[in-house]
């Protein structure tokens, strides 16, 4: 296996740029075809829909720069670890798991790091699964492990996100105190409907079963 | 302009589904011509996503049997209005009446009929705004003027949706009463998250302007 | 119906390329409708694939400079007949005018100009049937009919058509007189290999009908 | 590694079509990754356009039965060789060999099996690069190597497999003997076109470098 942390022969933005669309491409097709047996073995899917996304040159720059690094191809490639993000949506709180165990048995992937913000959601109300992985991009004349962020939540959570993503990019990180507590407040009641329909869902398939 | 209730020279169900699928993909080219636009013009996207169906043959007889019609392809077209549907999830409720006054003001589409689950939720708890409209499919020799139902929904309301459908499937319409008081004290939650995100969205939005 | 020839309030260029590719979409849209329905009455897909292409600023300015125009949108909006394009890619010449008539049947395309470099192949050996249609584009408050260049041409024909697109593009016009020659051969190989593969067509269908 | 040539726990055929679908996608994907990167260095694309395909169950019955098998999962996973079909249309005849030296390069890719119809075309006239490969499914439990068929062609071979393919589903394989020899003239033109191409192209390739 090619060693990871050092930049594998990438040299340009654009081979930057090429490696991780790849490494994004070959993550979504895993996914895919694992959601396909998921919902053979289980009548059910359990992803309902996947964003990627790469992370603009601007972003990446700016993100070394808050971490005191020049800008040069190594430093991405070593120290952001979100270049390439994939969003995966789901409906139930308990699929969020099954999920991420599907992707830690993955025979070609490295689980790096794992941060659950379920069980230990930020203190703004945030609610995400976090993995940094390595998923392996065969190129033409080597195997390149390159690494992928995969965020996990709910559809919920997921729309409690997006204005939280929106309002933090309205005032800059500079959010006045009432909105910080609204939005403390929304992730609450996302909360409750999360809980309220994953144990009404657990209910009906328990008496299914009966 | 074509009349609309004759089959309009549709003969078999390969060309009802054939018509249909047409009507579909024009619909949802439409759309997305749409929240282009709307993107353009309020640097903001109204529409999450799309899904559209056929009804299965299946479900079509079924339904035309309930209502005491014999399995024609007349009655088909005249009588089932949702052989054709697309799904249009956004946001926040105020979105939707956005997409539905879009549609309605499309010079090529008829709009059939309207019921306002949103205003005027059902008892279930049920809420989604429902159009019955045609659209033109432009085959090689005329103009076939194609029913396509419309369902605009936010995405809490469409979660909600799938798990009461998955409900009402499980128990065949006979839901248990303990059920189906739990699935309205989860609409009544989700109502409450719709109207919180959207009070706070309004909110930062009026915050900007000032 | 708009006037075609001013500029429909389309005043910048992000307007302009809103635009032209909602009428590429939905060109697309109706050529694929097109395609089924053909498939289902003559068991036979006459499009084997089609390509879609937005001229770039660049090309549309230096355009408009050869013609002695300013680079107003108005002028590209009136001046240039192929900022939107369509390539439609068939097997066989008699699918080029099958094509071509059923584009010209649609009630709500207007033909306004037509090049029929198959009759009439241009000195290079260039041979593609050309169009420039207007397709109504559905915008939230109006319809604006976009002009589109439609080209229709074999696989084979397209085969040759890259290659003299990468000889001008390499020598910038300015192609050696044996090169020229030797593009003039092999268009002629083109020829009669499309002329040959239709006849052996025509004869097995025939055989077919008997 | 998993052992080639057991049945790898597939037991149904939904769970063939489900493996062998897996390892089209995975198939693509690698791939449209290699022509990424072909483009990236070379600034040209290798391949034109890339078709899949999953035998239909009644194909494969009719296989084994023509080998004298039974219609068993095991006999389909073990002896039919093509269930999953891959067909990579390129440019030139040189492409062929270019793509075909990618995938014998990939890492995780086992060649099992390669007939050169292009060196040694077969009597009909018929040309393509074939290679029976495994590739790698990784499923939730385990990875299964899969295997698939690639064809490998020019547009103009595809063109002329095309009709021929016609041909023999008319005649059922008892094609008249002018029929036959009118296919073989035509695959002569075919050649002749490609190689007049191909020569054309390397001139200007050779030019640009001096």
């Amino acid at each position: 296996m090619e060693l990871i942390g050092d930049n594998d022969g990438i040299e340009t933005w654009q081979e930057v740029n090429l490696l991780y669309n790849a490494a994004l491409h070959q993550m979504e097709t895993k996914m895919e075809i694992l959601n396909e047996e998921f919902q053979h073995v289980h009548q059910y899917n359990p992803i309902e829909h996947i964003k990627a996304r790469i992370k603009t040159p601007e972003s990446i720059v700016k993100k070394l720069k808050r971490n005191g690094l020049d800008s040069t191809i190594e430093n991405m490639v070593n120290h952001v670890n979100d270049i390439a993000g994939i969003r995966i949506i789901c409906s139930f709180t308990s699929d969020i798991y099954r999920i991420a165990e599907m992707i830690n048995h993955q025979q070609d992937i490295q689980v790096l790091k794992v941060k659950d913000y379920i069980t230990y959601p930020k203190a703004s109300g945030y609610k995400s699964y976090h993995m940094i992985v390595t998923v392996p991009v065969y190129l033409s004349d080597r195997k390149v492990d390159t690494k992928v962020e995969i965020q996990i939540r709910t559809v919920a959570m997921d729309f409690w996100a997006s204005l939280e993503h929106k309002i933090n990019y309205k005032f800059e990180g500079d959010v006045p105190t009432h909105i910080s507590q609204e939005l403390i407040d929304c992730a609450k009641m996302v909360s409750d409907l999360d809980d309220k329909m994953l144990q009404l869902n657990d209910e009906i398939m328990d008496l299914g079963r009966k």
